[in-house]
């Protein structure tokens, strides 16, 4: 297995973007993942990193990426050869062709990206929920051409999907199938990227329209939600149960941290009450605590019995951003029960769910140390 | 009738506070109420206005009331006797008392508190909606002991229950019943009150919780849908065709301004379309308005095309005020419909209601001149 | 002199941006300018404005401007030709050389951009100040080649500048000259365009440091505080009794209003006591409202007693926006005296000031009816 | 000398509120000192800590402090008399009689508040500038009836003065007395405590008063910056070479950290450049760094050469909170050198110093082990 003394070289695509800068914030002080290549922009290639980006995190540069010089991103540029995984954190209009680019060069890529996620043969992998769906890798690298003998790519979930996925996974595994879902979302600022959203947009003020979030939320929780198809070549988009969804997305001034409110109905009837549901989110393990790689937060779900709560402000840095955090779970007149949550969407939301399914894919013998 | 010649005195209980000082601002520009009384707390009574006030809006204190002397809530102090009409901006703490006592002295009163909205004789009117509400008050009088010949007591609705329940009238008016609502709000601020939220609960962060008011929501909205009874003494609560209402209510970084996730279920089957139902909104319009009563907005709703519209910064100043702005309408996957509402708390969802209402009174004889 | 029978047709320049929807949103109410060409980038020309612009101001388009067609910012394009004043709302980067093509073809143009701010012959006017520097216009044209006969340009002031400038006008009127000054400046977010700041860089956030900020308030302040030279062709920035100014520019997260701490050093022994100062603010009067133009505030100062004013949210609105609100006047332990100012940046800070020098214009004769 | 082995004993009083709260937090993993007891008002005491305590940190109650059952403020509560150091995080209404009964009980106490700061005896303390100040307490104990053995206050300085005081002592230390100051703050909420200031008060807007902020600035600047006299019963308060200080506080919608606008003059003529300014700042070294205390920042001034900084959101974590953050070092027109300064007003501007302040007192010997 990896280790500090025997570390996996690690790349960092988009570099200079807001997820960017958190990959390398938490990759910084990874036990095993050391950063090796950065690829940004041609504008930016050539320079060193310090020179170029913008940093926007309340901590310093790490002080051995400072001086590191950033790469177009193509993978014969230097460094990403060696690399045994490629973190993306690419914007979708750059994002598909340079990782299919990477893929088809033999890298193997965990993208934030969104362009791949409805990819019949690429996991929509959520490391809180659905590890088991890594093993389409296998068969996606055959059906490239030329098939691929290490290249594949993985993608982690839209940050405000992954908020809502973690407890209703909980809720699956306790209680049996979901039959109908409906989720407002409160959304912050900086899960638009930088610039993102003109402050004179969201001071004093809230936007209640996010474009394609709401498809995004509707679509990606059935195939994240789902198994993996018997032939194992793909995903049964929980088929076999449909879960209706709707989704209404807000942006909030809020800088870090996604609310959602949701009503959830159960196929099973009678339903759980809401103390059964409290106990199941608080009895909630996963997969990827169980393997115990290091990213995974001590606790999945961090249920709060206090009524005001979570939080944004308050509740995001539960478990360094890598848990969702519950909160006033109570009977719904409509639905079965009700309850809010919250994810830190540039941490679980995003680049912390990128490395903790890298960490899985490692475990698993799908990247080689 | 009424003119700036032939005025009517008023009163404004709980004139220092947030929703006083709006009554002020509001009705110091009034064609035919004139500002007669103010009262607040002993400790500010006895002094001229301008010099106890925490003034907080961005319009300066009216000239002719800087000096008003304050009163005791009494309904013998100073003034009182001689008002038409008193309007209560009064705290729940108190006005179930000074309320109870300022009906029994024969005064009118158009109350923003929270106390006597259940109560079954006393109309909960939002004046866009039920003004026929208005006539079980001849009820009411004769429920009190001794009966009142004059005094009554008229409240209106909680200020998210206001925004919602304006679409919800256009949709029943438009295409009967309604079978299931579900809300989220997205309260501003200035709802709680002055001191209200401290900013160090609100900045950069979402409360997902609001003492008490999604169970206003869930029930003031059936009393308000709802219609007389046929013995004219009270409110059938919506009774024959019951709707089914889920509330989840947020505390957000904004000044003024709820804004409402909505989506509904009708009970007709096929349900309008998106189209019908734009359609319903465009074409409504209200008792208030055939009055032609002068707070009255020249639209009820004003209907927002532009996809991320409506928002409290841009549009809470739509009709002065006194309307409800919708946007968003579009499917819901898991009931019909779903859309945007909001409506300016401080306004419509307060001060305006209640000078509305008091004007609909006057139009139809239960307020003298 | 013109009137709503007889009024004068107006061009904005750069019609789309921040500045230019104040510009819109003033003069569709103005007694005699009437909007008659809209000017902005070739990409909105030939479309309707409500079609392309971002409309961000709580206030709706004006109705008779909704279908106007944007034409490109060129003196022969569509309907320029025959207005009596084209304002420019125009970025920086592109006034130049717009602004002076329309001078060239005999257009009057009133401009907010700093492109000419600084040129000897062209008039830096603050509308509450110094009107007087007007009469260089004359001089203007002839240093063109070919000489317009009609077309000048007169800028206003950048807008810290603009709500330093009005107070130490006041107290150089009334105690002769001032020998330091010392401001730090709170500014808000308007005054950086749309889309401006980004929010991730403002929310529960100062930003130190507003670009050539500093120097503008440093340098105008003199040209505008200074007089017309004796031949009347120039300026004599103040040359005689020159000041020495500090500046220090902040952003805050402010939506609109810059607010400013003032410290200043009079050339006289003993200086005035800060009661002076006060009724010297209070006292204070200027050219335009003694002319009566339209946009003239009733007061040109208002003075706030209360401790804790002005405030920008709570006093931006006083006066339409056309003021400038002082309070605070009290003993600097180093310099003489300090106070605090705030200016309505969008208003008086831009669009007001290009419309109330414009207003003068028309009165003293420099545009025609 | 103390470890985790051989722990020092500590109380909190005040433990309830903003700054108890942090003192807390920060000493929770601190490696000497033990949290042995908490005090807070008598509505408080008798419950569980975390029970009682609105928290507002975004980090968890650590857990063995979460069941501590709260004391009332009395020396003689449980837990008090064993402790080595009582910090005091008390409300300046209460804090006066508290100390004073604490001292009187032989208890040392290091307060965060304002009642003892213009003490003659009593050290005001700024632990990156002048601990020498601590022997003073010898001579306190001596003055009191009856005299001590062991009980002396000491106080930490206001938070704005906190910032402002190590970069001026910098400058001391490097070029000499200064002549003249003059600063201008942009200050956090969390100043304020809680609830403190109304979010109506704050959002989109700038306060530019904080009660007694002022004073409190300009007068303690030079007790800090001062030496002990001669006699070394008391403090020169910088008599031999005085500096006039001017200071303009304002409030600002941030949540922590307090900016500062700074102009200097310097006595010595010429002045050192803006270069030899930075690199006083980026060479200063302070005692509590050589001593070696377990809060003592690696660089006690962080200097930052991005021309936008310091900004609070992004520098206010810089050492954990206990650095000053420094940059834009200019000339000033008017006085010689201009800069900005950021403090964390929550911990090195409270809870930390106080915190530093004991760890020198018990590398000195004031506090027994």
């Amino acid at each position: 297995m990896p280790s500090q003394n025997s570390p996996i070289k690690v790349g960092i695509l988009g570099a200079t973007g807001t997820v960017g800068q958190r990959f390398i914030q938490l990759l910084a002080v990874h036990p095993y993942f050391t950063i090796h290549a950065l690829g940004a922009s041609s504008r930016s290639a050539g320079h060193e990193y310090s020179k170029i980006v913008k940093w926007k995190l309340g901590t310093e540069i790490p002080e051995h990426v400072k001086g590191m010089v950033v790469q177009e991103c193509r993978p014969d540029a230097n460094g990403f050869a060696e690399c045994g995984v490629v973190f993306s954190g690419l914007d979708h209009d750059v994002a598909g062709e340079i990782e299919f680019a990477f893929r088809a060069a033999e890298l193997v890529v965990f993208s934030n990206a969104k362009n791949y996620r409805r990819d019949p043969v690429v996991p929509l992998m959520v490391p809180l929920v659905n590890p088991s769906h890594l093993s389409v890798v296998n068969h996606q690298r055959t059906t490239l051409s030329p098939p691929t003998k290490k290249g594949y790519i993985v993608t982690n979930a839209n940050c405000s999907t992954t908020g809502l996925v973690v407890p209703l996974y909980a809720l699956e595994k306790a209680f049996g199938p979901l039959e109908t879902v409906m989720v407002t979302t409160m959304q912050a600022i900086s899960g638009a990227g930088y610039p993102g959203v003109s402050s004179l947009d969201i001071m004093d003020n809230v936007v209640p329209y996010i474009g394609s979030e709401e498809e995004k939320i509707e679509w990606e929780t059935s195939k994240i939600l789902g198994g993996v198809t018997s032939d194992g070549q793909g995903f049964d988009l929980h088929a076999s149960d449909p879960i209706k969804i709707s989704a209404s997305c807000n942006r909030v001034p809020v800088i870090d941290g996604h609310t959602g409110c949701v009503s959830v109905k159960f196929k099973r009837h009678p339903p759980p009450s809401p103390e059964q549901v409290i106990q199941a989110f608080k009895d909630f393990r996963c997969e990827a605590q169980d393997l115990g790689v290091p990213s995974a937060p001590k606790r999945a779900i961090v249920y709060l019995d206090a009524p005001d709560r979570p939080q944004p402000r308050l509740d995001r840095d539960l478990e360094n951003g890598a848990c969702v955090s519950v909160g006033r779970v109570r009977p719904c007149p409509v639905l079965d029960v009700k309850f809010v949550c919250l994810i830190d969407n540039v941490r679980l939301g995003a680049a912390t769910s990128s490395i903790m399914n890298a960490e899985i894919a490692v475990e698993r013998g799908y990247i080689e140390a």
